[in-house]
């Protein structure tokens, strides 16, 4: 049985072809519909006329009742050995049509995009029990299905006349002798699916303007249409990838940590005070007094540092206050984060960092080549250019200002090597190293003092010759900074010294408590850094925003879905 | 070279020798001694007199100077190969004690429960650098260094005259020439390591019972001393092995159900609403709203179903705003739950759950036997019974009920089918099936309706014949609940009607957007469980609270550390 993709019931969702294309389909369509149904003539006793009782009424309707020798399968695993057998699939009904009284087209859609086309066909036999009879009732009802409705259908395997374009399983098509449904869409959908998998057309997040965004003639949906619509926004293979990739980079950051050493932990969100600082940080009520959300578990690392451990991570969530209502920004996102002991020298944590990251790089290029490949369909981009092992980039935060004052655009001209670099000009700064080393992935070492935190050890050889750069590095992704870490003081009175230089009141609540704990016991040096996954995902996948990354955005303005 | 364990600096950590034992020893290192001063004698030109020049300097001190040929070492991976030759350990001073002038002996430790001996006494060579002298100072400030401290020392490995029982490493001594200090504990710690490895006198968390119990002649500390004193309460072995077991927990849970198709995702923990109901939940201001802490992903791992995925797991934190005070609660926990589609029988779900928690009981018993003997030394308790293969323990909830009424204590004669156990009652049903059965690990099904939320499907079966059942479950070990899971109902209008059943507007925030995610497109059926791994680990572990279970324990009084 040869057939083109079934069209969708929305026009918006119906694919390019030609008009021509369509015709010669057609005809080839109704041909082979003329050919099986001279062949089901021979079978049944007479079908021209639908009898007054439903022959096949036990084979659709809400009504389950599979046969028992069918086995279930899965589309991923369908193979040679099931052709001309009968199997059981659940799956969503993608799409559905009517060709004619007699037959029916629809794609059936397993998890991501796994999808297979399915067809219905009136024909019927003698036996006693007519358990493969299908009526023209049959063939209407299931016509009639409404697009992401679940149904469970019992059909034989064959090969189509030619592989099926439109569907994942090319090869296979199933000719279904029970169609039951399971759970029903409604007849009008919020967002189709085809909608869902176009590229968002506005991540605008202002309610006021949702009408009037999803009233404009982009082709795709706004981001808030999405978000009102999420179980169809999930369902589309777009947001099926993204979410593959994702599951796949924290399983690499994992595989890859613990096969060194690194020992899993969980640190609290509720904590009594916010040890970086209390600006943009969530407060709540807590009992008698107040408690924190974290913005970072790294009071909570250098702790299990403290407490005995030698390699820790942590994969959790933590949250920022901030109210920025852009596409870089949420108010809960996911930190891929480790520390560990430092045996000689800071660089063993940036080269253990950099290496997880090569490796997360790596591995979806590896593991997720299809999804990759899909997601760059909706969201065109370049692949991901990699350092060669052994030609890593590695800059000191000097070299990299160089670079921008030598061969940087005019208004960079006099940056300075003492003042921290600006969004613009770390984006301007990958373009020159894409160019220069042909990698999208570097390392900037050595920030200035000013730049980093309290907490940053002072290299102490710069200490001696006054230019005062810590033991701290960004690591970048396309001129965007997707990583920060360096080496930790882990003296008391060093990081007390450090505090006060930074102005801030080392008896300060939160700041006292993590002072305190260096003085319980002598700790190591250690040394760490902090991953925000979704801006991962979302720069390796050149998504256009965060929020595309995440499985439930948090903004400023959104607490659902 | 023979010697016992170097006592504590404090009585109260000495190992409990008797007297006769210790005179022994004495006399024994004394021998020994005196061999080794004798040999000493022949290798250096005088070394009765402390020379003017100490020609150790350059061994000892703050100023770390090893030598390059020396390998880094782990404890755990030395070997027969490493005896004779100079190794490099970093690691914490346990003990440490001065024998005499002219010896100090060491307990290092690394992380877990790695220990070694380490030797020190005075010798020196003649050669012009003099390397490897160890001069009475040198010895002297070793056997000063305080107790927690960290250090790196430079040793040649050597066979001990006898194994040294104290220590993990018992076949291998090392003989120190060279002892920097990295970084000084205090003189006087907040709690001794020994003390800290004892078990918990007392677990009330009230902070002004905080001096009293300490005071009391219990052998430990109590749990708030542990807390304040968190660096070594972590640093002590049974913490160190009860978190690896938590380490191994999640470990066997992730990868026993990525095996099985499950894919893991991150609900968010910053909710709009409480679907569970407004008990006992978080809120904050979140800019011109207010948001809720999750108490528990369910409402996202159902939709990660409605949007397509088959199966789902998650581990994250969850939040009880419970006023609570015992040892059974927290108000920040780790929840590890799993969702799944149904494709014939909730009762898929049901082993799948099973299958997950057979599949953690025998793995920690397989992989982590040292930490869990170790754990019972401190926290004695009989060896988990698990079922054999094939004979796992399903009850429903009315054959527990008739359980008890016919074999119970005296005042659960009566309980009823349709009224939920209470905790004493699970306690007794325990106690029961462990002697009937001779298991720990049990399943009660079909809970009554009464029983469970709305979301719990009703036993089709059972509305029929009026006794109302659910397909829902609980899973208990040793006669506490440790799961709670179930099919959920994934009709919106049968949702619907359960929710009004329950008393519950289903318009209320919430609610509706709940049973709005069902209306959006057929949703297929389901259901999943929730395991509270903090409990989980405690009762595997006889541990005699959640607090030590979790790594940084959340009470209604504490948020620190």
């Amino acid at each position: 049985m040869a057939e083109q993709a079934p069209a969708s019931k929305e026009p918006e969702a119906g694919a390019a072809t030609s008009k021509n294309a369509l015709k010669k389909a057609q005809k080839e369509k109704e041909k082979a519909e003329k050919k099986a149904a001279a062949k089901a003539k021979q079978l049944v006793v007479t079908q021209q006329q639908e009898p007054s009782e439903d022959l096949a009424k036990n084979n659709y309707g809400r009504e389950v009742s599979l046969s028992t020798d069918a086995p279930e399968i899965n589309l991923r695993s369908l193979s040679e050995e099931h052709i001309g057998k009968p199997v059981i699939l659940r799956a969503w009904v993608q799409n559905v049509r009517l060709q004619s009284a007699k037959m029916a087209f629809m794609e059936l859609r397993e998890e991501g995009n796994w999808a297979i086309q399915g067809v219905l066909q009136v024909t019927g036999d003698a036996d006693a029990e007519n358990a493969h009879v299908i009526s023209r009732p049959m063939v209407k009802w299931t016509g009639a299905l409404n697009p992401e409705s679940f149904v469970v259908v019992e059909a034989i395997v064959q090969r189509p006349y030619e592989p099926v374009k439109s569907c994942k399983v090319a090869n296979y098509e199933l000719h279904i002798r029970k169609c039951f449904l399971i759970a029903a869409a409604p007849a009008m959908l919020g967002m189709t699916l085809a909608a869902a998998n176009r590229p968002v057309s506005s991540f605008n997040d202002d309610e006021e303007l949702r009408e009037e965004a999803s009233q404009t003639a982009v082709p795709g949906a706004t981001l808030l249409t999405h978000l009102d619509n999420i179980v169809i926004h999930k369902r589309a293979p777009v947001q099926q990838a993204i979410s593959d990739v994702r599951c796949e980079i924290k399983h690499l950051f994992r595989s890859y940590l613990r096969s060194h050493g690194f020992k899993e932990f969980e640190p609290p969100c509720l904590i009594g005070a916010a040890s970086e600082g209390g600006a943009n940080v969530f407060t709540l009520p807590y009992f008698n007094q107040e408690a924190c959300l974290a913005q970072s578990p790294q009071f909570y690392k250098q702790m299990e540092i403290a407490g005995g451990r030698k390699r820790v991570f942590s994969i959790g969530p933590v949250f920022r206050a901030e109210n920025s209502n852009t596409t870089r920004h949420m108010t809960e996102f996911t930190g891929l984060d480790m520390e560990m002991e430092i045996t000689k020298d800071y660089k063993e944590v940036l080269l253990m960092l950099e290496g997880v990251l090569l490796h997360i790089f790596r591995g979806i290029k590896e593991h997720c080549a299809e999804e990759m490949e899909l997601i760059r369909s909706i969201y065109p981009g370049d692949e991901l250019l990699l350092p060669e092992p052994g030609k890593e980039v590695r800059l000191t935060f000097a070299e990299g200002q160089q670079l921008l004052r030598s061969e940087g655009p005019e208004e960079y001209r006099n940056v300075r090597d003492d003042e921290d670099m600006s969004t613009p000009q770390e984006k301007a700064l990958g373009a020159l190293i894409r160019k220069k080393f042909n990698t999208d992935f570097y390392v900037l070492d050595k920030f200035p003092e000013d730049a980093r935190p309290f907490y940053a050890k002072i290299d102490p050889a710069s200490a001696a010759n006054g230019s005062k750069v810590t033991n701290a590095f960004d690591f970048f992704l396309c001129g965007q900074e997707i990583l920060s870490g360096g080496q930790r003081i882990n003296d008391p009175d060093e990081l007390e010294d450090r505090i006060r230089v930074k102005g801030v009141d080392p008896k300060s609540p939160g700041i006292r408590e993590y002072v305190d704990v260096f003085r319980q016991a002598g700790v190591p040096p250690h040394g760490g850094g902090g991953i925000g996954l979704d801006r991962v995902v979302a720069w390796c996948l050149n998504l256009p925003s965060v929020h595309l990354a995440a499985y439930y955005p948090r903004t400023p303005k959104r607490l659902f879905p």
